[in-house]
């Protein structure tokens, strides 16, 4: 890690007024789950500089501004200074002593952190001294136009929530990443299954179908769009193999059967499951139901909340499935939105929605924390697939997935 | 038309305070391009039915509410009528007297009306008496929760929006209508032609291609989608001829040349300028471009008011194929939103938008207001087309219009 330059870390720079507690919380964030690799002992006025690794963001440096002051105005020199650190600076976070609040000081700070177009991540600190009201909170974040995450340095309480929202409010190019694109060559034919039911929007098509049509578009490739009942009508009406064959969950036994056992066939939840977070550790994780016992805790996790059907996914689809696998009763626990609860090691197994409503950084980071507290972690995609049966053919595609899941590697 | 039964026709009930000129409003809509038919008188409780023709909705009754009186409450023998005539209404008009204004009779009357779920239009008459201010007439659109119209049946100022309102929200069936459907059969295949440039949102379609593949599934076709530069290799990979190319206009001649010519082709354009609107008319409106003269006046009108581009397709292009096709100048005029301008008849030519912020009704109302006047009108994709020369092979799917275009009808 020490190989990786500084200049292709993320730097993250940590403001605030003298005594909000900036290299504390640096501290309490690398005590934390992150390997503390140099510490660069800065003059008086000079910025120190940390460098570390930050799951799932990868090396990142952060940067203590201790030398700018909050003593009356900015001088010359201070400004200086704050624009010297902003312009090498990809996040910002603002630290807030909880007892001080805000003023002048945080206003002509984020007026300049904006004029640089930096994303900026709020922090009241020393929660532990001197609590804040909610509604003092929200006048604060109201006024100065950013979320605050209230963290205590000391005690570290809200420093999981401070390295979540770091993670997520973090700048990230995805212009790298493909759904489909690396899996379907130039000129090649995907086959998209489409089930139109009564839930499917009138007249649309549900983003991710709009997402893998366009990906392969991008890449020259030709998108076969087509019912579950058409789909043999239509794989004969092909004299080119398709590369691929692509299902919506709820038709999978049936494209499973329809498409020949040559052409490589995978779910749009798989491909979103890779493209969204990581494909082998989800695999792993459907590979730990066979583990299961009964009486075992699982976690049932939501990204957002939403209105739940008579036959929900959450609620009652997955506790049925996963009893009749497990051949006998468990413990479900289910969590929606934010964080997962403190005593997470306890569980044997989560199962995460989609998340189609957050970004790949956001459930990277999800699965991050799993990772570290050493929980099994799969997704509703993934698990339909397993419970199906076709997990394994649908796997084809991706042969470091496949390896995971037929235990090779 | 008499051969309509009454049953059939919408049925527009016309509400109001005893003064409030409801009658009048009738005669007045009944003298502007609609015809009189019956006007069977009833007694002085029961309310009063007026057939006619009000295009593009068709045959229409207006029900002249007379009986409903303004007197104290709405006593029990008013509530049943009022009740009896909404049971039959399809849509509610509330003429209010701009000198009298609005009250709790205005306010238990929509109570009712929304109770059985019938849009509203609100009309405020005798403007010519008593016209009252923007800020007045916003206070009752937000008190009572429904849009006004001001006019004068009296000098019929206003009843041409009047109708206008009353066409775009009656309520109307559109699940007969079809995009696309009826032109490919079950099983069949239709090609879908779409560039992607830098205007294309990034990672997803265009609401019109999403339209398309989603009415081609829903009549258990195969949409096969590709970009202009794979179409030769797409044709080729199939082995069942497709049973329609449908592409973007913007790659119109690649894809013209690129489709054999036994396999029929048009554009998104065309066919939503048929789903939208009457393509016989647009057409009919690109073959009056070739009687267009050096010095003629041309309306190009959209329907919403969106950021002009800097090769802006109203203002640029349009006027430049125009001008090039006369062989001299023309006089432009430009309108958005709304209503044409009055002195409609002077145009030689309307080109209008493709209409994709409003819905079919409005489209149709421009039409007839077209129609009326007398004068052609053609839109952006029909217009394109015969610019490119390409418009007698897009309109080969479409026999009448084709016959339009050819001259034959």
């Amino acid at each position: 890690m020490n190989a990786t330059p500084k200049s292709e870390r993320l730097h993250i720079a940590i403001f605030g007024r003298r005594n909000a507690g900036k290299s504390s919380i640096i501290n309490a964030l690398t005590n934390q789950n992150v390997a503390l690799v140099s510490d660069v002992a800065g003059t008086t006025t000079d910025p120190v500089y940390k460098a570390m690794e930050l799951l799932p963001i990868g090396p990142v440096v952060f940067i203590d501004t201790a030398g700018i002051d909050d003593v009356g105005e900015l001088g010359q020199m201070r400004v200086k200074k704050t624009y010297e650190v902003l312009n090498k600076t990809d996040l910002a976070v603002l630290v807030v002593d909880s007892s001080t609040g805000i003023g002048d000081y945080e206003k002509e700070l984020l007026n300049k952190i904006r004029e640089k177009k930096v994303p900026v991540v709020g922090v009241i600190n020393k929660t532990d001294l001197h609590n804040i009201s909610d509604e003092v909170l929200k006048a604060w974040e109201k006024d100065l136009g950013i979320n605050f995450v209230r963290v205590s340095a000391v005690s570290k309480s809200g420093i999981s929530n401070l390295k979540r929202a770091i993670v997520v409010n973090a700048p990230y190019d995805d212009t790298e990443m493909s759904i489909v694109g690396d899996l379907v060559r130039d000129g090649q034919i995907a086959v998209l299954v489409v089930p139109i039911d009564k839930a499917a929007p009138k007249g649309r098509l549900i983003l991710p179908q709009q997402q893998v049509i366009r990906d392969l578009l991008d890449h020259d490739a030709i998108a076969v769009v087509t019912k579950e009942h058409e789909l043999k009508r239509t794989l004969e009406s092909l004299n080119q193999k398709p590369a691929l064959v692509i299902t919506d969950s709820q038709a999978f036994l049936k494209v499973d059967a329809d498409t020949p056992k040559d052409i490589p066939m995978t779910s749009f939840s798989i491909l979103f499951a890779r493209y969204k977070g990581d494909l082998n550790q989800l695999v792993a994780g459907a590979k730990a139901i066979e583990a299961l016992k009964p009486g075992d805790k699982v976690l049932i996790a939501e990204a957002c909340t939403h209105h739940r059907q008579s036959d929900d996914i959450a609620t009652v689809k997955i506790p049925r499935w996963l009893r009749q696998l497990v051949g006998g009763d468990l413990e479900f626990h289910w969590v929606s939105g934010g964080d997962f609860p403190d005593n997470l090691q306890e569980y044997r197994l989560i199962v995460h929605c989609g998340g189609c409503m957050i970004n790949r950084r956001e459930m990277m980071y999800r699965l991050s924390v799993a990772a570290e507290k050493g929980v099994p972690i799969v997704n509703y995609g993934v698990l339909i697939a397993y419970v199906m049966g076709v997990l394994d053919r649908a796997l084809d595609p991706f042969p470091l997935a496949s390896m995971t899941f037929k235990g090779l590697i």
